[in-house]
């Protein structure tokens, strides 16, 4: 998963693109960049680096970012290919003029692409899809940026919001699907196009609108205009529900569903549908706090802080040998003994990917002297895998995927162990049939071309 | 504030002082430092600096820090003085003996030591009163450490709690009005000594007791001696209260009061003590949240996260500047607009201090559509300094050393306002008459030397 | 200017890249690196930065640099372009192989060959002529990276010695002219190409011959194949005097001719030209010392250290401002007053470029008691610019280009000045007619495509 | 062995005392540091590091360096202590006032003053001698620095320049025997001291005088006061010879004698004394030139540089290991075969001391083809350890402590070797009689209290 910003101003917006990225860091810590276009020497200048924004964009290197145009990204760590050579923005020159782009999503025909664009002669200087994106819209790019996006949006198949840098302007491009969010907003004379609503809101900026599945959005000069990627063309949307399941912020507002909204009701209806009598109701913190707010209210089983999470687990951060592996945990989350001792708890959760953390929480609990400990997800079981930007595991290492309800609570040791129906989830979504659920139900929007293991 | 940890082993013990300095890093987050005894040489090694425990103890400082003995520091960071010359733990040598100490406190005739020191020609390196205490140990060491630590009790006046590392063993020692907490545990042949009683749990030991007021506590080959300052002499403990209005973590136990159980009873209570009739209960992330599950669970008023935190503003963020002053406010507490708007809020938060930050969140939430705005504050006015380790700002710049709650409602924009009284805290602290409360009420333990401006 | 370095082993090889570059760090101190094939997992590994050899390539990466095949760049720095993403070696993949290079030299159809790259959609990542070499090669790249070179060899005109690191083995090319060094060496099983014979020497190896002018070299399994460009092909070889006159070590030896005898013989024969009655022949260090040596040969006039060098001017050495710029000078060349006060001087140099450190130099003398200072360069004047790899300035700034002899003289304040004729030039190389003396006779191998001002 | 530099100026010094320290590198390359007087705020600021000058002292510390007067210090690599709390200058308060020194010199008296002030209680921070001044600096200072230095120097023993930067002023002494330089200049207001006569002359002042053994002198206001240690005593001068043959830059004046000047009379006389019959004369570089040069004058056998020095031979650079050992001598000397194949050599270097370099630099000639290597040294044989300040090994590791030089000779492999002889090293310091040169003949001007082993 990752984050990405686009400003469009008749002032310097390095700092702005920096504040921007700090509130989307959430989205990504791996890396991160800010580029930018000069427009008196027409000339695009980016940092990048490996780290948290605070780390890799100092004061010296924005004060050599000046531009009243920009694009940042930051990006999750995934297993592989961390390298600083897979930071974005992605910047190079065609045809006299600069381009640079950054991307959340990901493509499902990369592969194929990169080899056909190979056989043209092409060099690859990253392994992500994104270097893709970048070449076709530079082969196919003939002074017009507009024309080249929807060539491009031809042959890139899969999840993509982009924000695109270029001398006509600040592009956003949503896929036809509109799987990663994206949305746009003013600030006097600026637009400001970002992952999520936080972002505008946090810049002092209206939010105006999501970009829509499918859209093209030019803006330059104060001046927005909009394209569709084909005039007779529009797929059905199908956004990420992952994203409000847990991706992103309390406070983003995604194709009109309240991402908090979304985590208190899913919590309610867990609730509802549940008869359990337990002690107290424990979130995981951060990302179970609204679920088990909802949970609470619905149950009215009091909500008390059970874990207690630390604030510093930084990147460079030693990690415990296997022996010190309970260590690991508890500097993570520490039960709270005076809370949890002798106490029946429903302990909730926004989601289970392989259920090692689940189990080893529980685990933790039980140690500090948990009488009983029912496990409450906020959402259904992630049976498959994701190909389309979010980073879950190969269908094998997903706990979900081969095994019932009763093997995962026996695995992970819960007294219980219930999980939301994908109907519920639908309804916590205001029943809006607008959701890529296929992480749930197998049902992707577009068949992905890969073999599962 | 700071932090302090003494390991004493059969094994090494460089990490688990590292991790130990992890899950004291809410006491100080601007150097940190460890110091190790490595008895096959008899020599000292340290390493120490500006940052983060994870950013200034890397893997590679750690191998070179072998040994079964050490301490390790966090230190707090305070208007002057932040330089490297000032981080913890210090070591020297003194009479081919190696020494070396880590300081959680203030001494109140700190000044009056060090020019004493100085007349006999003793020479300081740092600005610290911590190094008036190494001086003084090693002024009067005649190769018995205990006879050494207790003389220099007699001249330092203050709040102390010391881990020291000589070569007759491990040193714990708590100043006779036990001020700053110290905590005693065992892990297999291991003892820890922490500030706090978490450390002690997420290494996996078993707390056995906090080290008393005016107690020397000396470890050495897994033997543990104790020994009073002064036989004949018994202060009356003054634990400062702050510990558990917000310094602590929700896990520590300090003299018995557990801190998360202490401050959901402050939420309550204060719940019990108001009658105002609103629609939401909002904590100001993080420290509030106990206060606010109190509150709500007295109240009934239902408890929501109208405020969203950014979990990771780092140590090199660049400051906005005064006119991008609200996107700093927003950046790291943001309103979240489908919970405020339209809502009238029971704000909770820990303490007030200048009250600049309370001004700033109102002025936020009102402008994300709040209709009302009432500021409950789970501790008394902060109305006086402390001299005893806690970085208050002087008094005049104490929002409530000079104005009544009524002028101090007016100042922030709060629609109400009510702090707890100092009794009712008493009763929130299970009415241990231990406390130093000299913030909210002036008694100060010791009299402070200090001219207040 | 630059230096490359290719190295195809049986064995682990980056360290001895390491120490390769290491002595052809005179070539080139702006950035270096290093790019090694692993033939275990076909993958190539590089690293590069901005800096000293030592600086850049630490234990830690050449750790991670193993392979058996690999080569390194040493760049020089450069007025513009002073930038991290200009380092090399290049690397990318194309057409599923993987493909690196460095490159020694400067194309002059370089805007050209970009421009058309462009046109098919190709985006330019630098701003260096060897991208676009880089981006030929992979353009026509079909499987035989023989056939690939010789396609490009078509299109890129002017200087370039160049190393590529392929699947296929190690490339060593030349262009037609032989502008830049290329060496071949061998020592066991492994040969090493390297810009001069010394890095064969000092990894103790055995010097086979040079690479020859349009000769293409393919190394693998310790296997030598070489390759024309073209059969019926023969460029008139035109090797770039100044790295003689001035560029490689003294101990190099460059297409037969060794360059400290050369630099021996210029001094001799400018001596024997010469009538000056002086005291002293003084080099300038130390690239005048060897010249110095010839002329006290020749002149019997004692040769005396009447400047001493600072050995530790290094790259983030701060700069004096203009009022301090005397103290620049003498900091890394002071007189030795005891030498020079009262004496008749011959101070001997390699080359005038720009004149200004002459005359600094002079003046600098002068103060310290020369009586006088007779300059004597043992190379004709600087009259052209060189777009072959040499970084001489602009025409225009080039002291030699509109001012005689007489005119440079006044200058730069010396009380006479000879330079070493073209023909006297020709002789101290032994008569050998295969140099390229454009920068002194404007005799360009190739007209270059570019507009003097 | 070190450098110190001290600077009292009417305008900031911190950039002079940077270029000063610059040309004070070769004294020491271990680690550096600046100490400047703030008149302003009183204050003592200081910025020390392990490195290079250019390393350690960046822009960004040296604008936080502002004084009117300084000091600074260069440290050489000694085998222990390597640490960087052994950086000098050292600084410290006393009696409310700053105190900082930088030492160049060796107290011999060190290990039992460090144990006398362990005894009242002083701690020690780092394990060099220069601690000990500064404590007994301190220790006496009753409010005068003059009458403080007087106690300090009836205390130690041995060799000491020191420079002192006080509220009183710019403090420079030189212990009784006048063992290190030290020498006075000016430069319009402002006052210079440092270890060598080059500093003054780069940095545009003019040289007055040297510093007086026993002398102590006071800088302030651009007032010189001198001082007598004692007023009726006066030891015996003993400058170290080892800063003529080896240490002090060419361009040195120290105590009358200059050292470029001496070292070509040293060759001069060695080749009067010589009668060997050789081709051609190389001198190892760079300290063997002025000796080739003296050598070359008297015996008119050509000089040649047969040996190619390279320049970049940084502080990180990855060692050779045992295997790389030859590889690692090539490095930094690569004998030039063209000059010396089939020739009979005289080598010319300024001292042996362990004779390891020579060995392995004979046979690298003869594996380049030398016919004879007659090895000549411009000093006597090291045959004592020097307990003074240079870092000479043990006695046990010197060459020619137990050995003959007929057993040395054979012990490197050379055809002839000659040393020069103690009368003839008196001769070419023109007979003046004011050198330590206990390190060729064991007199030791104070009896060092150390045992060989």
């Amino acid at each position: 998963m990752c984050g990405i910003i686009g400003i469009s101003s008749d002032k310097d917006i390095s700092k702005e693109l920096y504040y921007g990225l700090y509130s989307l860091q959430h989205r990504g810590q791996e890396s991160c960049g800010i580029a930018v276009l000069n427009e008196d020497n027409n000339s695009i200048n980016y940092h990048r680096g490996m780290g948290l924004v605070s780390d890799v964009l100092r004061k010296e290197e924005l004060d050599n970012l000046n531009g009243n145009i920009g694009i940042g990204h930051v990006r999750y760590s995934t297993a592989g290919g961390s390298h600083v050579s897979n930071c974005q923005p992605l910047a190079g020159v065609c045809r006299r003029r600069k381009l640079s782009i950054a991307h959340n999503g990901n493509l499902i025909n990369h592969n194929y692409l990169r080899q056909a664009l190979e056989e043209e002669g092409f060099m690859f200087q990253t392994s992500i899809d994104s270097e893709v994106i970048l070449y076709i819209l530079s082969r196919y790019y003939k002074g017009n940026i507009i024309d080249s996006v929807k060539i491009t949006m031809d042959y890139i198949k899969g999840a993509y919001s982009l924000v695109i840098l270029s001398e006509e302007g600040l592009v956003a491009v949503r896929d036809p699907y509109g799987f990663r969010p994206l949305v746009l907003g003013k600030k006097g004379n600026e637009y400001i196009v970002s992952s999520e609503s936080s972002s505008i809101d946090i810049l002092g900026g209206e939010v105006i609108r999501d970009i829509e599945p499918g859209e093209i959005v030019l803006i330059n000069n104060g001046e927005v205009k909009s394209y569709n990627y084909k005039d007779n063309y529009k797929e059905k949307q199908k956004t990420c529900i992952f994203e409000h399941v847990y991706f992103a912020r309390n406070d983003a507002i995604i194709d009109g569903v309240n991402a908090y909204e979304f985590r208190v009701r899913s919590g309610q209806i867990l609730a509802k549908e549940d008869d359990i009598d337990a002690d107290i109701v424990i979130p995981v913190p951060d990302s179970g706090i609204p679920g088990a707010l909802g949970y609470n209210k619905e149950s009215n089983i009091p909500l008390k802080e059970g874990l207690v999470k630390n604030r510093y687990v930084g990147r460079t951060f030693i990690k415990p040998t296997q022996s010190e592996r309970e260590i690991g945990v508890k500097l993570k989350l520490n039960p709270l003994t005076s809370v949890v001792k002798g106490k029946s708890i429903v302990l909730i959760d926004d989601s289970i990917v392989r259920g090692t953390t689940s189990k080893i929480l529980i685990d933790s609990l039980r140690k500090a002297g948990a009488k009983e400990v029912h496990l409450r997800i906020t959402s259904p079981p992630v049976k498959y895998s994701c190909y389309f930007g979010i980073d879950t595991p190969r269908r094998s290492q997903l706990i979900a995927s081969k095994n019932s309800v009763e093997d995962i609570r026996k695995e992970i040791g819960a007294d219980s162990l219930k999980f939301l129906s994908t109907d519920a989830l639908m309804k916590a979504a205001n029943c809006k049939n607008i959701f890529c659920m296929a992480c749930f139900d197998g049902k992707y929007p577009i068949e992905p071309m890969v073999e599962e293991d």
